[in-house]
C-alpha cells in the first residue's frame, strides 16, 4: 500500500464527492476501499429495501407470511447495518465516528428495533396488545446510511426553511381562523342548508375545517353554493377568502421553500468543493515531487494514478485528459492543473473509434459498389429521417382508429416491418458499436420497441393464453412506438432545451421519490395502526349487502361511501400509499378524510391535515423549486471553463466530430476520407453525478479559489 | 411660459415615469399639462368604468335600461375617448401620433364601436337577430390607453413568453394524447362502469377530455377509481400521468413564465430608466448655467424648480434634499447630481414637527404635573402595548363564545370603551396631528374600527331597521377589530419582512385586477351570447317543479344539476364573472362545463378549455411569479446607495429619529430635551410608485452610467 494507492483513493473520492475521512494506516485503507465497493453499497441498499418491503408481509399484510419468519428476517436486515457500521467505525478514526449523528441515529434505530420486537413476543406470549411501533423508524435508515448523502441535504433544507415556514404558516392560520370568525357570523343564523338538506357552517371548528379545504379549493365550490345561492354579495367573501389563503399564501410558501433551498444548497456545494479541493491537495502532496522551484506531478505518476482511479479508461481518453492538464506541454503538472482531475473525469466524453462497418472489412466490393453506396446514402439523407417521422405519425393515426377492423389490426405488422428494416439498413450503414453505444438511448429504444412484439408473438402462439391481456401488452408496446415522435419536436432547438433539462432532472427526481418513500411509509405505518380493517373494499362482482357502505354502518350514506372510495382504505401497505398519492393530489380529500373520520374518530382528521401541510406546503414546493432552478441553471448557463478548454483541445487536436450532431441523431454523420483514428465528443452539458451540476449551478459564485485549509470537522456532518 | 416651467414638466415626468415626447411651443405644453391633470385621467378612467359598466343594464342585464339608454351613454364614452385622443395628438408630434399602435388601436375600437351600434340598430329595424359583438372590444380600451402602461407591459411579458409557452403546451399535449391512447387501448374493452353505472372510457376524445380535467387534478380520484376498482395496477398508470403531466409541466409552464416575466421586465425598467435620464438631462440643460469649466444648475433655480413640480413639499425638506444633492455645498449642482432629482422626490420622507401635544400649550400645568406625566410615561411603555394586544386576544376568544349569552354580548361594549380609552390616552400623550399623519395606517384603522360601531348603533337606535343585518354589519366590525392581533405577529421580525412585502405588493396587485377584469370581460361577453337564459336559478324558497333541474329538462340528473350549480351561468354579468373565478379556482370545472355541454353542444366544452389554459397557463402563472419576484427582492435588497445618503445626511444633521421605531408603534418615542425643530425619517423600503420598487429590483444590472443620447422612437412605446 504505497503513497500512489492513497492518492487514488483521495481522488476517486473527490471524483464521487465522498467526503469520509478515513485513516491512513494501509489495512485502514483497505477496509475503506472494500467500504465503498460497489458490491457492498448494493448490499446495504437491498437490505433496506428488504426491510421496507416487510411491511408487505407483516400483518396488514398484502401477502401474509407468518410472524416468526418476519421477524428472522428483519433480525437479519438489523445485523447486516450493524456489520455495515462496525466496518464504518474501523475505517474513521473512532473519535469521528462517535461525534456523527448519523452513526448514532443507525445505533438507536437498531436498538428501539430490537427492544421493540422483544416487548412485541413478550406481550404476544401473555396475550395483550402489542404494536409494532419500530416500523416507524425504518425509512430513517434510507436518510442515515453514508449513501443517503443528497436525502440529507434536502432534510436540511427543509430543516433550515421550517423557522420561516412556521411564521407564514401561523399567518396563515390567523388568517383562516379570522375568516372563519367573519363566517361564523355572516352565515350561522340564516339558516343555510347544503344540497344533502344538512345545516350549513354548524360550529366554529366546522367552519375553520371548511376553509381549510378551501385553501386546497378541494371543496370549491360547493361549499360557496349555498351561501351564493342565497346571496350574491357572499361569493364575494370567498373570493377574498381564496385569493389570499390560496393564492397568496400559497405563493408565499413556494417563495420560501424556494429560496432556502437554494440558500442552503448552495451552501452546501460550497462545503462539498471545499472537501473535494481538500481532498485533491493530499493526493497532490503525495505524489508531489521536486522540479525546480516549482513542486508538481509528472505524467508517469499521474498516468498511474488515472489507471488506479478509473480502470476502464482507454489510452487515447487519458492522453487527452493529459494534454488539458498540461496545457504548456511541460511533462508535468502544479497543484492547479492536479486539481482539476476528478472534474475532468466526470466530464463525459465519448469515443468513436473510427471503425468500418464490418460488412466493409468483410466484402469490401460489394459495401463499395454503387447501389450499397446509394442505400448508405439514402440512410444517411434527412429524409430519411423525415420518412421515418412521417410513418410513425401515420402509425399514431392507424392505433386510434378502430382496431376490430381485422385490416387495420393487421397494418402493425406492417409498420413493424417498417421499423425493422429501418434498424437493419441503419445497422448496414453505421457501425453495430456505434449504434448500439452505451448513450444512444434512442437507438436501443427503437430495437427494444420493435423486437419484443415479436418475442410478445412468439410467447404468445406457443402458450396459448387467454387471448386479451397478452393482446393488450402487445397493444401497449405498439403503443410505446409513438414515443419516437419525441424525437421530432425534440429537434425543435426550444422543445430541445426543455427535453434535454428534463432527462437531466432524472437523478435527483430519485432523491425526490426517496424522500417521499420516507415521508409515506412513517404515513403509512401510522395510519395501518389507526385505520386497519375500518373499511373493507367488495370486489366489484360482489353482492355482498355490506358492499353499498364499504362493509361499515358508520358509513352509510356517506359521501365517502356514495363516491364508491371503499378501495382508497389503509387495509395493508400498497393501498395505504395509493391512497396517501391521491391525498398528495389534494382533490377530494376532504371526502377522503370524512370517511376516515366517521369510522373513527377526530384523530383521523389531524392525521390527514398534518399530512397535507407536510405534502403539500414542504414536499411539493421543494419539488417545484428544484424544477424552477433546473430550468434557471439551463437558460443561463453557458459552458464552463474546463468543458471549453477540453473542447478546444480536442479541436486543437482535430479529434472532434462536428458538435452539433445530436447523440441519437445518425443522419447527418458524414464520414470524411482523411478522419484520425479516433473521434471524441463532449456530452455536452450532461454530468455524471447530480453534484456535477450542481457545482455547476453555483460555479460562478463558489469560485476558483477555495482550497480548503482547515480540516476542522466538516468532513463529518456529510 | 419659459424655461423653467418647461424644465419643470420634464421632471414631473421623470418623476411619474411619463414616457410622452411632447411638443415644446408653449401652448403644447399648456395642453400637455392640461392632459396629465389628474382630473383629465380620473375622467378617463371614469368614462372606461362606466362604458365596461354597460354590460350591467345592456341585454342580458342585471337591470335592464332601454336599448336606447345604453347606447345613448355608449355614444357618450366613445366621444369622451374621441376627445381625448385628440387631446393627445395636439400635444404630441403627429407623426409620432400616428406611429403608436395604441393610438390606432384605439381609433379601431371606437370605429368598430361605432359600426356595430349602427348595424344593430339597422338589424333591429328590420326585425332581424342581432348581436353587439363590438363589446369584447371595450376591455381593450383599459389596455390602450396612456395610463395603462403597466398593464401594457404586463401583457408585453406575456407576448413574449407565448412562443416557449406553445412549444411546451405542445410537448404537454402529445404526453395527454400518448397517455390517452394508452387508456384507450387499457380501459376500454375491460367493461368498467363508474358509480353511476355508466360505461368508463368510452371513446379516445372523451379520454382525452378527462385525462385533461386529471391534469387539472379536477377529477382525482373519482376517474381513477373505476381502474383501480378492478385491478391495483392501474393505480400506477393514473400516477405516472399525474406527475409527468400535472407536477412537471405545470413547474414547467411556471418557470418559463417566471423566466421571461423576469427578463422581460428588466428590459422595460432599463427602457423607463433611459427615458428618465434622458428628460432629466433635457431639464437639466434648460437650466444650465456656466460656472468655470462646469455647467451646473444653481440652488435658486433647483428650488423654483422643485417649487413648481412639487408645490406641497416643505421647505424644511427641500433643504434636506438640496444638502443631499449638493453635497460639498458649493450652491450649485452638476447634471449627475441634478439627474438624481426625480428618486429624491419619490423617496418618502416623514416630517415631524416638534410640536407639543395641545394640552401642555394650553394647560401646562397641569400637563406637566406629576400624575399627568405618570400617565405619559404608562403610554409610552411597551407594557402598555402588550396590555392591549392581551385585550385584543381576550376579545377574540370572547368573539368565538356563543353570543346568544348577553352577558358576553355586552362585554363587546366594555371592550369597545376600553379600545376607546387607548385613543384618547394615546391622542393626549402624542400629537394629534402625529397619531393621525397620513402612513399611520394602524392609528387609523383603530379609529375607524372604534368610532364606527358607535355610529352604527345610534343610527341602529334611530331607524329601527328589521334588527339581525345591522347587528350583523355590527358583529362584522367587532370581527374587523381582531386584525389588530396582526401587529402583535408585524413586531416579530421575520413576519414583520413577509406582511411588509405583502402590502407593498398592492399596487402591483391592482395591475393583475385588470388583466383579470380585461380577460373576465372578453369571456363573459363570448359566454353570454353562447350560453344565456339556457340555465335557470330558482330561489331556494320556489317550489318550481323545473327547480331540480335548473329550467333545462336536458339536466335532468345530470350531476350540474345534482350539485344544484343552477346558480352558476351566464345570464348576466355578475353571475358570469362568478362562474369565471369558479373556474379560475379550476375545481370542479369539468362538472360546471358538463353542465354548459348538455344544454349546448361542444362548442361548450372548447369555451371551458380554452378558457382554463389562458388563465391557469398564463394568468395564475404571472401572478405566482410577480410574488416570488417581489420576495426573493425583499430577501435580497440592501438599502439602495441614494436612499443611505440621505439617511446619512440626516444623521449628520442629527434630524434624524430612531431609525428602528415602526412608524404604528409609538410606545417606544421618547422625546429627548435638546431636539432639533424637525425630524426626518425615511420610510425605508417603501417606495410611492410600482416602478420606484421595480428599478429597484434591476438596480444592480442596470448601473448608474446609462444616458440615453439616443432619441429613437423608445418614447413612444410606453
Amino acid at each position: 500500500m504505497d503513497n500512489l494507492d492513497l492518492a487514488a483513493v483521495y481522488v476517486s473520492d473527490a471524483q464521487y464527492n465522498r467526503k469520509i475521512v478515513f485513516d491512513t494506516s494501509p489495512q485502514a485503507i483497505r477496509l475503506y476501499l472494500l467500504y465503498n465497493h460497489w458490491g457492498m453499497q448494493f448490499l446495504v441498499y437491498a437490505f433496506i429495501v428488504i426491510d421496507l418491503a416487510l411491511a408487505i408481509f407483516e400483518d396488514p399484510a398484502v401477502i401474509p407470511l407468518p410472524i416468526w419468519a418476519t421477524t428472522m428476517i428483519e433480525i437479519v436486515c438489523l445485523s447486516a447495518f450493524g456489520f455495515r457500521l462496525v466496518h464504518y467505525a474501523k475505517v474513521i478514526p473512532l473519535e469521528r465516528f462517535w461525534k456523527d449523528p448519523k452513526n448514532i441515529c443507525i445505533i438507536v434505530i437498531i436498538l428501539l428495533s430490537l427492544v421493540d420486537i422483544i416487548i412485541y413476543w413478550l406481550l404476544k406470549a401473555i396475550g395483550l396488545f402489542a404494536v409494532r411501533w419500530s416500523r416507524v423508524l425504518r425509512p430513517l435508515l434510507l436518510v442515515n446510511i453514508t449513501e443517503g448523502r443528497q436525502l440529507r441535504r434536502a432534510l436540511r433544507s427543509i430543516r433550515n426553511a421550517l423557522p420561516q415556514i412556521l411564521c407564514v404558516f401561523l399567518l396563515f392560520m390567523f388568517s383562516v381562523f379570522m375568516f372563519s370568525l367573519l363566517a361564523l357570523k355572516l352565515f350561522v343564523k340564516r339558516g343555510l342548508t347544503t344540497t344533502d338538506g344538512d345545516a350549513y357552517f354548524t360550529s366554529y371548528l366546522e367552519i375553520v375545517f371548511d376553509l381549510y379545504v378551501l385553501v386546497t379549493t378541494a371543496n370549491s365550490p360547493d361549499v360557496m353554493m349555498p351561501a351564493y345561492n342565497s346571496s350574491v354579495f357572499f361569493a364575494l367573501f370567498f373570493f377574498i377568502y381564496i385569493l389570499i389563503n390560496t393564492y397568496i399564501f400559497n405563493s408565499v410558501f413556494l417563495a420560501i421553500v424556494y429560496n432556502n433551498y437554494k440558500k442552503y444548497l448552495k451552501q452546501e456545494v460550497r462545503q462539498l468543493v471545499k472537501v473535494k479541493r481538500h481532498k485533491m491537495v493530499q493526493a497532490f502532496e503525495l505524489l508531489q515531487e521536486k522540479k525546480g522551484e516549482e513542486t508538481v506531478v509528472t505524467q508517469a505518476s499521474w498516468n498511474q494514478l488515472v489507471r488506479l482511479v478509473q480502470p476502464d479508461i482507454s489510452n487515447a481518453h487519458r492522453e487527452l485528459l493529459w494534454s488539458v492538464s498540461d496545457n504548456s506541454k511541460k511533462g508535468c503538472i502544479g497543484k492547479g492543473a492536479f486539481v482539476q482531475l476528478p472534474d475532468l473525469l466526470n466530464m463525459q466524453v465519448t469515443i468513436e473509434k473510427a471503425e468500418q462497418p464490418p460488412l466493409q472489412t468483410l466484402l469490401p466490393p460489394l459495401y463499395l459498389s454503387i447501389p450499397s453506396r446509394l442505400v448508405c446514402r439514402m440512410v444517411r439523407h434527412r429524409l430519411f429521417v423525415y420518412t421515418y417521422d412521417l410513418i410513425t405519425l401515420v402509425n399514431a393515426v392507424f392505433i386510434c382508429l378502430d382496431e376490430e377492423n381485422l385490416l387495420i389490426a393487421n397494418t402493425e405488422w406492417v409498420f413493424l416491418a417498417l421499423y425493422l428494416l429501418e434498424i437493419l439498413l441503419k445497422l448496414y450503414t453505421f457501425k453495430p458499436r456505434t449504434f448500439f453505444s452505451r448513450h444512444k438511448f434512442w437507438n436501443w429504444f427503437d430495437t427494444i420497441i420493435v423486437i419484443s412484439p415479436l418475442i410478445a408473438m412468439i410467447i404468445n402462439s406457443v402458450v396459448k393464453s387467454e387471448g386479451y391481456t397478452s393482446r393488450q401488452i402487445l397493444d401497449i408496446v405498439f403503443i410505446l412506438r409513438i414515443v419516437r415522435l419525441i424525437r421530432v419536436v425534440d429537434r425543435i432547438k426550444r422543445v430541445g432545451v426543455i427535453i434535454n433539462t428534463l432527462i437531466k432532472m432524472g437523478p435527483t427526481m430519485l432523491t425526490f421519490g426517496q424522500l417521499i418513500v420516507v415521508v409515506y411509509y412513517v404515513f403509512a405505518m401510522v395510519g395501518m395502526e389507526l385505520f386497519k380493517g375500518k373499511i373493507h373494499f367488495f370486489d366489484v362482482k360482489s353482492t355482498h349487502p355490506d358492499k353499498a357502505f364499504c362493509g361499515n354502518p358508520l358509513l352509510k350514506n356517506s359521501s365517502f361511501a356514495k363516491h364508491n372510495y371503499c378501495k382508497n382504505n389503509f387495509n395493508n401497505v400498497i393501498s395505504s400509499f395509493i391512497l396517501l398519492l391521491e391525498l398528495t393530489v389534494v382533490n377530494q380529500w376532504h371526502v377522503l378524510a370524512s370517511g376516515f373520520t366517521a369510522v373513527t374518530h377526530v384523530s383521523a382528521r389531524i392525521f390527514f391535515v398534518l399530512f397535507h401541510i407536510v405534502i403539500v406546503i414542504i414536499i411539493i414546493n421543494i419539488f417545484i423549486a428544484f424544477v424552477l432552478e433546473a430550468f434557471f441553471v439551463e437558460y443561463t448557463m453557458e459552458k464552463s471553463d474546463l468543458q471549453s478548454s477540453l473542447e478546444k483541445k480536442i479541436k486543437e487536436l482535430e479529434l472532434g466530430i462536428k458538435h452539433d450532431v445530436r447523440d441519437d441523431d445518425m443522419s447527418s454523420y458524414e464520414p470524411t476520407k482523411e478522419k484520425p483514428e479516433f473521434l471524441f465528443k463532449i456530452k455536452s452539458k450532461r454530468y455524471k453525478t447530480l453534484d456535477g451540476l450542481m457545482q455547476k449551478m453555483f460555479e460562478a459564485d463558489i469560485g476558483p479559489e477555495i482550497f480548503a485549509e482547515d480540516e476542522d470537522g466538516d468532513a463529518d456532518k456529510s
